[in-house]
């Protein structure tokens, strides 16, 4: 845990160059537009410790799978986000001396993150070596207006001399992932060429033959007044560089204006990449840098308006909810169904590939709420896309008739992940991809989705949970051997009971939608039923009798829904009693002990009271809250926020607010001691759902909204926005009780601790306290 | 399965050059002599697929570990057997043309290796591109009568031709592991020489530091008749070669003897070795090459004496019994407590480390009836002087108080392997190792051993057994959970019956063993508790509580041990419905599937019924035999053998023979296409149980050997050797009846088929069928 970070309700502000925390700096102030980003590194050199990252949307690598001992099934290829083309690049030298801050001293340094406006400003005061002092200012950001390109203003001020100084604007696209397997380079260059004032570089991914082209057009003034900077070129290996050698007066700044655009061959012809980035170049350069920036501004104005939480009474923590809505805005926009969210978004290359189960169980309602329908419904075509590949993968399983077994890690459908009990066993994925889908229509009543999409979705996957179960003649039941919860510190365990559950439900709900659809819309019933071979007697005959003869592991005793066969005959030492030199336990503990401990590393049993608070009471989600929680280690970044939801449910609010503030500053404070590696994105939307399911106590009921928010005891105030159908609410709760303002010309009933409420459109209802 | 190998009771034979069976033949046809040993590559260059492979007892890397996925607790590296110098290269050129098979038409081929005097045999004729033809004989052999030693005979006879050949034998030390992780080699020279007949270079081992100096003295022979071959020499890095060329005449043979030797600096001093290396190889050059063979025919004379196996009416099984004899012989002598036997000899360099479980628990038997004691004893030795390590891997599991955990995978001492499911939970190879000491005090009455140095290793096991059950609420038993059994096609289980039968055997007989030795050997006793800080009162009193409330499965339904908990949940599908498309399982189905499936891998409650036979009666033994054979997939070579025996004592001729047969001739007939990574040297020594446990009946029982033969119906006879307690008797099971002749001037008692023989010194007792 750290606090280099400033407090300030809309910027993320580092004061101080210390050279330790610039990597976990790079990751924190990291840009993003959805369409491309990267980390916070500087743009002139620097020879410390540092990791440069530069990543575009949906183009990956598959790197060829490394592990020690091979298991039949595993993936060849694990696919991974690309480290990409730095086009932020620009090479100072100073009277024959790189600007390099490892190696001056620093008199000023500051980053600063501004959240409101989407930009990240630096500027420092340094010395050379020679003695030599220059302050600078620099801003960036990737555009949100204009998503294929961004711009830097890096202004170089020499304090105390005259003399020569040298600039170099540079594209280098001879970059490597930090985790290449094999220590690869995963790009070969396609062309490159310079012009005055421009230089581009078009590379082409090994293997999977992505195209992207990486271009600058550049611009200096000198003291204020536009120079003719009279660049040479120069040109390396998947590089491209302008140069020029400047003679510069102290206290008379040098302003550098570097435009850059990255296209890729996604969205281009891989032939026209070259024509449109010069055209997008020109655009945005006569444009300018502060018409751009003002743009940007708006762009992000517009994201508050819907996304915002205003925290009163405690800047820190409005600082970090702004900071994880900031963060999951920059990394997926929801424009594009082939993308997904990544769980380091563009902030670091860890974990690899782009989609993981993440995006469904925790993102989904973020998204659902703050952002046009279509958004969610783009991440659920996304999974409709890649379901050819989905039954691919369960068929090299074993499995037939078109079961699915959507991949635990991917990019573009094909399974990645290479760690047999998470690979192959890791399976309530499946459930949550079914749970989106109903999450989903729950939300939006977007019925056609089912019918158009989600049914084939739904067919596939309780197709793979009937074959997964099998039946027990020793308990004359179905049971389901051989899974990984979401607690991954149980592996290969047999009846886990969110997995069971999950399972269950899926084949429900799909009974359910298949007699919807075939009663609603026969036609595409009967094509979907042609197309699929799908034999809805036999099927849904065999479905049933598993939603019927399922079985769960339960304490009588305790009256708890078990983990997992034999949970109970682990030594049951509570969290409480582990000594502190013990915890984190991933850290301290071989793997086996940890396997055998009774402890949980993320909300399992409770996830799937969580996904099904309606079929339980009060009382049997409190005896299994009480029962799980104290044997909760907490040691992913998505446990907390399910505890907080449950807790809150429980009336028990300052727990509510406890495993709220476990996650709702995990990078800002670095709290795991892994930010340098990238921001824990899609937990973020966990947090999200702290505040809005947890303290706003937000449900869908009967296709309504539904709150019984609480206040926490250190606020004033807190407020959110929700779009539902049409509607655009914000609703906030202070010490006086309760507002909810409608900005949409859709009125809408709310449910408000019970009672149903009317809103009118634009205006408001007052609940007082 | 290959059948290419020609059938002959005393050698190994290959007739005509097959490209695709070389590898194969290159494990096959090795030579070792417990010291050294290698594959049976060609002495002069083949670039077809070959396996070069030179090995070095005891002398080892440690290669960076190379995971996936990293989980707490594996070791940073793995300990691999180094492939080192190849000594047997001569370069041959023929009127400037490389004699190379790859490249050449074969005429004539054969590879023949003589198991009766201990030597490799290759003859061909071959027609080089430029239409050169050459008879090649070559004879080598790595001595057992001088073990640092080896010699080679390369006789070339020119036969269309005369003409020019230049002839280079070579000492080459730039090697690889094929295996290493990283592409890494593993040795740096130290120094090399050449002298007018001689060269030698001296190798070390990165980071362990092993120096090995090998070296030749050449002669050739131009027609018989000794010529100054005029060497010149050639040097490169860890490479020396002398080099001639010569003048050569049609149907004149030229003969190159080459003297080697490898020395190790664990066997020399290190600044030593060049001049004892000197000494050495003008020693047996001196001595001669026929000398030397004579000398290894004589030796392995001697082996024979005590080791063969002579089966009648069946030369394709006398030849596997032998191969498998002759190569157990090859690759341990016994001789040097720091060495041990690697799964694959000196016949490859697959699974890298040298120890496993193999040799307590399948070893231990064949060289305690073959072998003098103290052979035995140095095995486990090489396990007492590895106790430090074994409580150093257990403390950094967690585990305290002087519990050790034996490695999985081990050179020495230190843990290798990084499966987690096998590293950390495979944990029973502690139970075999206790066993070894058991098994070796039942058959020799070597209880000094106990006091001097097992009781140790006890207590430290039983330690470790005492703190990895932990006490179950639930069941208010003992339980053990999250293990891996013998069978391997489970992972992470809980209650695997022969773990928890084995580990409460162990503090069994720790508390028999520590009542024994205090009684017996107070001093030695005191002292060691005083060592290491046996708390005599308390530790006995909780093993003796686990030992009488221990948990194991079992079925009151079925009558037998269950392999685990849940195992009856399984689908319960014999091998025999499964179609034979999905065959090996191991390389038909994907890893899931086959934990999922009720399939087992190799005896496991089987393995422990045959451990603890004397505890259950004969309808117990068949019930479970009738259950878990055929659930059994026998896709470990080390399965058969248990089934072979346990069905002889169920009396079921027929499958104990049809078990015998599986591993009889497991490479020979490249049984699982995989010979070719080198021989299943571990398992061999199984195939030898199945003929004298099996067939044999071999037992000892209350301090006597006890046999319960019976003749496979398709032989006439066969006849194994035993030492017991002083006594070399053979047995003899033929159609007539038995035949015990003692070679020894020890009188004995045995039991045959349950009655007591009396066998006096050099005399024999023949019972009557």
């Amino acid at each position: 845990m750290k606090d280099y970070i400033k407090v300030d309700e809309w910027k993320i502000i580092e004061e101080g160059f210390d050279p330790h925390y610039n990597k976990i700096s790079e990751s924190i102030f990291s840009l993003g537009n959805g369409r491309m980003g990267q980390r916070a590194n500087f743009e002139e050199a620097y020879s410390g410790d540092t990791l440069q990252g530069n990543y575009v949307a949906g183009v990956y690598y598959p790197d060829k799978t490394r592990v020690g001992w091979w298991k039949n099934g595993y993936p060849e290829y694990f696919a991974k986000v690309l480290n990409a083309a730095n086009w932020i690049g620009i090479d100072i030298t100073i009277e024959g001396e790189q600007l390099d801050l490892a190696q001056c001293t620093t008199q000023q340094f500051s980053r600063e993150l501004n959240m409101k406006e989407g930009y990240l400003k630096r500027t420092f005061t340094a010395t050379t070596k020679n003695g030599k002092q220059v302050a600078v200012e620099s801003t960036r950001f990737c555009s949100m207006a204009d998503d294929e390109t961004g711009a830097i203003r890096y202004a170089l001020t020499p304090l105390n001399f005259s003399g020569e100084v040298t600039i170099t604007p540079y594209i280098d696209g001879d970059v490597k992932n930090k985790d290449a397997n094999y220590d690869e380079k995963f790009w070969d260059e396609v062309k490159k060429g310079t012009s005055t004032n421009g230089a581009f570089v078009q590379l082409r991914t090994k293997k999977t033959g992505f195209e992207v082209a990486t271009g600058m057009l550049v611009s200096i003034l000198q003291n204020n007044q536009p120079i003719d900077a009279g660049f040479k070129p120069v040109e390396k290996e998947k590089y491209v560089a302008l140069q020029t050698t400047l003679q510069v007066k102290a206290n008379e700044p040098v302003t550098i204006y570097k435009f850059a655009a990255n296209l890729s061959s996604q969205n281009h012809p891989a032939d026209q990449l070259e024509e449109v980035l010069n055209d997008t170049l020109q655009r945005i350069a006569a444009k300018g840098f502060d018409t751009m920036l003002a743009e940007q501004a708006a762009a992000w104005a517009e994201k508050w308006k819907h996304n915002d939480i205003i925290i009163e009474g405690d800047a820190s923590a409005q600082q970090g909810i702004r900071f994880n809505i900031f963060q999951l805005n920059q990394t997926y926009t929801g424009e594009d169904d082939r993308l997904n969210i990544g769980p380091k978004g563009f902030t670091g290359e860890k974990y690899g590939g782009s989609t993981y189960w993440d995006t469904e169980a925790y993102c989904v309602p973020f998204y659902l709420a703050t952002a046009d329908q279509k958004v969610t419904r783009n991440l659920l075509l996304y999974r409709y896309k890649q379901l050819g590949k989905a039954i691919e993968n369960a068929a090299s399983l074993g499995f037939n008739n078109g079961a699915a077994l959507y991949p635990m890690v991917t990019m573009d459908g094909t399974e990645c992940h290479n760690e047999w009990e998470i690979t192959f066993e890791e399976i309530h994925r499946n459930g949550a991809i079914a749970y989106a889908i109903f999450n989903y229509v729950r939300y939006t009543a977007d019925d056609a989705y089912l019918a158009d999409y989600g049914l084939e979705v739904l067919i596939a996957i309780s197709r793979f949970w009937s074959q997964r179960v099998n039946w027990s003649d020793d308990k004359q039941q179905y049971v389901m051997l051989g899974v990984t919860g979401p607690n991954e510190y149980e592996n290969n365990i047999n009846n886990n009971w969110y997995t069971s559950k999950l399972a269950v439900w899926c084949m429900k709900y799909t009974l359910e939608v298949v007699k919807q659809v075939k009663a609603n819309e026969p036609d595409k019933y009967n094509a979907l039923a042609t197309k699929i071979n799908f034999s809805i007697d036999s099927e849904t005959a065999k479905w049933s009798n598993i939603v019927e003869q399922m079985y769960y592991p339960y304490s009588e005793k305790l009256g708890v829904f078990l983990q997992q066969d034999g949970y109970l005959d682990k030594e049951q030492i509570l969290v409480k009693d582990l000594p502190a030199a013990d915890r984190p336990i991933n850290q301290k503990w071989s793997w086996d002990r940890i396997l055998r401990s009774c402890y949980i590393k993320q909300a399992d049993v409770l996830q799937g009271i969580y996904f099904f608070e309606d079929e339980y009471d009060l009382e049997t989600i409190r005896r299994n809250f009480d029962f799980y929680e104290p044997r909760t280690v907490h040691e992913s970044s998505l446990s907390p926020c399910v505890h907080a939801i449950l807790a809150a449910k429980l009336g028990d609010e300052a727990r509510a607010y406890e495993f709220y503030l476990r996650t709702s500053r995990l990078d800002l404070d670095d709290y795991n001691n892994d930010t340098e590696d990238g921001c824990h994105t899609t937990s973020m939307a966990g947090t999200w759902m702290s505040v809005v399911e947890g303290f706003g106590g937000m449900r869908v009921k009967d296709g309504k909204l539904s709150f019984q928010p609480f206040l926490p005891a250190k606020w004033n105030s807190f407020s959110f926005h929700v779009g539902f159908r049409g509607a655009l609410l914000n609703i906030k709760v202070s010490k006086e009780g309760v507002q909810i303002t409608n900005h949409s010309e859709a009125e809408i009933v709310v449910i408000v601790h019970g009672k149903e409420q009317l809103v009118k459109a634009n205006a408001d209802v007052i609940l007082e306290a």
